[in-house]
């Protein structure tokens, strides 16, 4: 599996999976750094800078430009799934993602306030645009279950991301709780070692019956 | 209170405060659209599209000019704030408003994980560059409470923005909680409605001791 970080003004998937070292030049292209537990291929503008607090204040043509570099001079190698991490909104990133590479498809995540089904919206209708197919919904933060008494807790309100889902005829298919273990082992670069199967089955189900024969996963 | 909304690629006042009309073009300029409790005047994308739910997709450029437009072509009025609400990361939208716009400083919202602390961290270097004053720091989704046993729960896992604001010398003016209500007013449209004394109390009264002599506030 291989991660490229889109998100170039707000890069976290080298903190969330503990990578540090700088991908390395070679006359084959750059070699994208691995994580250490399961071997992710990542590729990120975090790990090119000397400090990672560094601010890349870029415009937009300088952003799409980096983000090119990142699928065409990178030597991604046999990969089972390339995974591409793009910020919110429908600005540069996700315009050059999606007019320069290859996309089976995009997976949306949401959360469950209608205020964030409008710009999921958005983005769906981005898609459509762009001729790029919608693989799937995923609410994140639906709810949190209190550790004391148990009671689950809707704290975003109730969820509006069905809605969504059947407006653009997308399946929902999965809503994560927020699992305060995941902020915790993302904040110590372990975020690989996140097992949780009642959180993650249903989603890695849901999305390999979208993707359909794309995809061959052994594990 | 005015606010431009600076996030043209996610924009979100309009539908949190119910402002739904077009704003007027006239030879003094475009006249901003107004809430109907508090009367707050609002300049958003979302305004002049005509369906909320169409996509900016804009490259950077092009976001930096209407930016501007908000700014430049806008009859603001007499106003004792103009918030610019921005997106997050270190882009085009940031970049032209601190460039562009006389700004008295940057607030800067973050939330508990360390990951939110990296990219908080790479937006406080951007304001140094840019010599923008940073007022303080707004902790977003600090914690939870249990509506049956009342159990505080830090959902997020611990807070790690004490740390940012040691780092850049910046006070943590309030640390805000997950309140429900405040995401079920806002698809309402009825955020303006939203009087919880003690979660806004701290945050008005921290924001308004750091500006200091700017602002004369009656209320």
């Amino acid at each position: 599996v291989g991660v490229l970080d889109a998100d170039v003004t707000g890069p976290s998937i080298p903190k969330l999976l503990g990578v540090r070292n700088t991908p390395m030049g070679t006359p084959d292209g750059i070699i994208p750094c691995q994580s250490a537990e399961l071997g992710i291929r990542v590729m990120s503008v975090n790990l090119i800078l000397d400090d990672p607090a560094k601010p890349v204040v870029w415009r937009g043509p300088l952003i799409g430009n980096v983000l090119k570099q990142f699928w065409e001079d990178v030597s991604w190698g046999e990969l089972d799934v390339l995974l591409v991490d793009l910020p919110p909104g429908t600005a540069d990133a996700p315009l050059t993602v999606m007019q320069t590479m290859p996309l089976d498809g995009l997976v949306m995540i949401t959360s469950p306030q209608g205020l964030a089904g409008l710009i999921v919206e958005k983005a769906c209708n981005m898609a459509k645009m762009m001729n790029v197919e919608l693989l799937g919904l995923v609410e994140n933060m639906s709810y949190a279950v209190c550790p004391d008494c148990g009671k689950k807790m809707e704290i975003f309100g109730p969820s509006h991301a069905a809605e969504v889902g059947e407006r653009f005829d997308v399946p929902l298919v999965a809503q994560l709780p927020i699992d305060t273990r995941v902020a915790i082992l993302g904040d110590a670069g372990r975020l690989e070692e996140y097992d949780e199967a009642a959180v993650l089955d249903p989603l890695v189900e849901g999305l390999l019956s979208r993707l359909g024969e794309k995809v061959t996963v052994e594990d």
